[in-house]
């Protein structure tokens, strides 16, 4: 229920501001005896971490997390498990921020800068914490990301993945889609030939002082059958309002998505045969999922984010003594946030994906019914 | 929390299957002293009613909705309200299936249809009423839109509206784009150029016992800023949850959605100025949201819907014993389930919305802050 | 959340009023694969029918229950399941209201009898449905003992049974505690000697036209250990919040209860020895629940229930305008509340337990560790 | 949902173990702009901090709370509320352990000291932080006095004290209560002439190595009628739930509770009478709900609290091995838990109040209605 928390049975809270002490999160309903140190999770914020490249703001932040809770060592622990190990209690994660940079924010605590949620802020709450961004600041994904390794530790056999897909106007070609390189330039790219492209669209955009849309695909594989629910607990309307929540995300889809539109039935349909481990199937339109289901295929899903909001040239705003304004927005930004996304769409999606396996194996035990096979497995 | 109800404090459990006796659904945290029959829903579900073109399924259901409590009347409220009122007890509606045509199920029973849940159900339950789809049936939808109706009530002042944008290939012109053409055909189109091209691309595809997709928007007028809330509570996250959950859906955009990873920050961040009556912004990238949370622009939204599943063509598949099959899937069906998906978005829409007017209640006693003025109104 | 719903896997959904048409219930969450029948329900519903005794109300209802949703049967299901299962989507069960009897409700419709819900609802709500109580009748416990009749189901194994301890001052002798005498008197009391002092008692406060409490205990055999949780989701705080719920319902207690205040240490805390099928306890003061976690012994509660506020005595009070009156409840009432709650306290322990199962099957998987087996069973 | 989460919209988070780093709580929900320091909270930490005589655990806890989240000052906020106030965002507060003196468990580690959660979370988990209880300590309460802080301060015009009315078989005389005298002595005793009686009591179990249990009383005045629902978010079921969350809390009570058993209808059902400002309750047996909705007095409730379970008697147990032990519990610990409890019991009577407030101002506005009144106020 919470506005700060999303997860059923793996639940998760965040709290924090962008220039406040720190930021972090409570992570309730971990399985317990399961393998988790700061280490493991460093791992993953190192990827979100900014300060990594010019594209990325500048901001210098360490992103050093702390775990105060929920987990445990000692002699019996490090023999069954080989070291620290979750309880099963809450486990709380501490992120301190380092570079929040006092200055003086006489302008902007009043002023609204299009397209962020100051005035928003300002409308619901009347008092906002306009430092940075406050709560509204991609700094909270930090949060997620951490949240996410969690999730990750649960989904043992899964394989959570993200790439960028467009930048601007420049989209990936399928045809050249290749996993592999998406850890080989900075841009989380999969299509080396697109490389180049993007970077000289980005150092346009950059120079101008503007910003850049991007679009991020995520795919999990190893989804065994099973998990999901109807009708409100389908699996893509929970990815579709995780997804959504994350900063500057203006649409979600899954699979073929809004292309499946201009389809026909045959197109849309992917047919099946039996394989030696279970049913095939022939094409992968649905994105692993059927009426909120998974299928046992990959389940794929796309994120478009907007650009940047924060850019130079000047705009026309408003402030909150209702005074016309031009505005400019300074400071230390990314000009596409879509490629610090990557990290974050990859943690949402192992959150939900934990908390429908734990849904899962609440209502029926867990595993799937295999055709030919009258056990459940 | 559970699979079947959606909404925080506008909570909505919806039950029932295809071939069962009945549907329905409890709509839990109405306000008391709203006016509500049974008639004030039923025009609602008429509009969504199958039955009523050659391009929709050829079932017959009255879909006639009873309500058996929440409601009350009396002289008081005769004389206050102007008849019968909610209560701010659950409100129990139900809808007899009469249509459902009892039949031979015996091939249907084992196999699994291409694009269906058939297959997951079986997978994650072992047990399936696959009489008509079972509860993966696009008629479980007709409960949301009696619980949409209700949420309507509440949220006066605001106007809810929905169109089909897009039908397979061809997307109307949005410059033509008009929102009273749409009850002028029976498609919902809003651009009355496109209809004679849409009438014969679904004879087309109806003739060929095939299907298509189809795009829908909705926007929502009147919603006031400040609904919605930071991080997991964003109003376009609720949205995007909501919409993907309905049959067929793939995909979920808010504003300028998919199209903005195209864009650049300028034309993205939409600028303010002050009006007579509060903010105005020059644009509507962002679909009416900021950060989560209402801007008072309007609330624009666009839902992919994937064509129907049940197509005359022969499909290869399997069946329960994990034997390899040609299928074909008979019965009465729509080309375009999009067609019919118009009052179901819309009725999700509305009941996202109620249910952020009655969290943003709870939270800040209502109303918004207005640059210029000191108080909340 | 919502208001009318509790459990949180296992999660029960309840609508309707005293003299509506209907009042029922969905059973959200329930596993599939499980026999469930309209019969199976409709035995503990007929021990909580009024109408059966001159100590409970004369208010004739056949309270014949309908399954509408969620239950299938054909051929397979008779095959593996012996005939109609569960599905694991959501159970819609109805019950009319046959005997409302139509009459004139000028008077109790603007006054507020002291000790029921009359005022509270006006004050909150301003309009009310007075008819009979409305959603305050103990009509609504009828939905309650449906549900429970689901949760019993799912919990193979355990036996839930409740028993009147004490009615008015009354208590029954421990020593002679019989759980089998509770099925040979009107009374559910398993004190065989106390009975023709309950009837006398029940017969003076009938004749006087007034109303007496009483105590009912329940205990639950067969709960494994690891059950509940901390520590809001305690398993006694999930049952104090289920049994308070039910309507007269003024206190509940755990294992010893208000008597472990005047405890020592010794007495309190129970010790254990190694059985041979795990551990045991030479006391259960807890009730079966250490750190809210079940502990293997049975789990037992009791709860007071206040007499029945409508009595003949002429009581004085207020009405809606704010006049005093003098006024006195006739109609078809027990006198003793409690004797009928039996059933329905058994409903609620059932369901937090099906509840509590299915959350720890999600977290752990299910089963538990027991001293000296290094693995879970 | 969560194990570790309580309240709806008023949603409380709690982590952190006995001897971990830290505990604290997320606070999710608060209404913006009401004035927040840590001084606000501490107050009511140091009322609940332990080391402060001699009948209470020698451990040395500063209890100093600091607030990571939420807040915010500015020369705005200075002007418009005084100081520092809350942004709506989530209050993330943290307090650190400082006295958890590392030693030896190497006993502990492997046995299971009765009436402690030791075995159950053994059960349940497998693995377990057993120093000092870990999870399962009273020291998670201070998370939980930090959170009422915050409670308080939503409930303005409410009044929330406690008081210790029963230790071991020493009940107060209710003809002398006096609220004035609980911050009298040391024991919250509202009877002057019982605290000789409990403190030599008190005496003799401490020095028997033993311990006692109590029962405290809380009230809170000022609550409006209207607050609370139908039907399980009945006001008392909520209140029942989050009071039995408490470590050693064995039974809850309302009004007058278990004493209602044994009343006739006309002791139970208090009547009313018109006042200046409003009804007026003649007597107070419902403890201020009806139907689970406050009535406009004062709501009154009872926790039972059994001894403290660490006693210096040897007992008879079982360790992980399940080999049979006999052991003793050493350590520094309370006598009697329930005099601690004073501030935990008041601080979940605030968190629950503050969320049925804003659950009663999402559905209805707020206010009531009174009668002879035809607006809601």
């Amino acid at each position: 229920m919470s506005h700060n928390s999303f997860g059923h049975l793996f639940r998760v809270t965040t709290w924090g501001e962008s220039h406040g002490p720190a930021l972090g999160c409570v992570v309730d309903g971990c399985p317990p005896g399961i393998p988790l140190t700061a280490e493991d999770v460093q791992v993953w914020l190192d990827q979100r971490r900014p300060g990594q490249g010019k594209f990325v703001t500048q901001r210098q932040e360490p992103d050093a997390v702390k775990i105060l809770s929920g987990v445990f060592q000692d002699e019996k622990t490090t023999k069954e498990f080989g070291g620290q190990v979750t309880t099963g209690t809450p486990i709380s994660m501490v992120i301190e921020n380092v570079d929040q940079r006092s200055r003086d924010y006489g302008e902007i605590a009043t002023q609204f800068r299009p397209g962020h949620a100051d005035y928003t802020y300002f409308a619901k709450y009347g008092v906002r914490d306009y430092r940075g961004g406050g709560r509204a600041s991609a700094r909270e994904t930090a949060a997620r990301v951490a949240a996410g390794a969690v999730a990750r530790k649960i989904l043992a056999g899964v394989v959570i993945r993200g790439a960028v897909v467009q930048i601007g106007p420049h989209a990936v070609d399928r045809e050249r889609f290749d996993w592999d390189q998406r850890t080989q330039n900075p841009f989380w790219c999969p299509d080396a030939a697109m490389v180049p492209i993007w970077e000289e669209h980005l150092e346009t955009v950059r120079k101008a002082g503007s910003s850049t849309g991007a679009i991020v695909e995520v795919e999990a594989l190893g989804v065994p059958a099973g998990w999901g629910a109807p009708v409100y607990g389908k699996l893509d309307a929970e990815l579709a309002g995780a997804l959504m929540s994350i900063n500057a995300s203006k649409g979600v889809e899954i699979g073929a998505g809004f292309a499946s539109a201009a389809f026909s039935g045959e197109e849309n349909a992917d047919e099946m045969r039996m394989g030696n481990d279970g049913p095939l199937f022939l094409s992968n339109s649905a994105g692993g999922i059927l009426g909120g289901i998974s299928s046992g295929q990959p389940v794929v899903a796309r994120v478009a984010f907007k650009p940047t909001s924060s850019i130079l040239s000047l705009r026309r705003s408003i402030d909150e003594t209702g005074q016309e304004i031009d505005l400019r927005t300074k400071g230390r930004h990314d000009p596409c946030v879509g490629l610090r996304a990557v990290p974050v769409v990859e943690a949402m999606t192992a959150c939900v994906l934990a908390d429908a396996f734990l849904r899962h194996r609440a209502q029926t035990g867990g595993g799937a019914f295999s055709p030919g096979d009258p056990k459940r497995r």
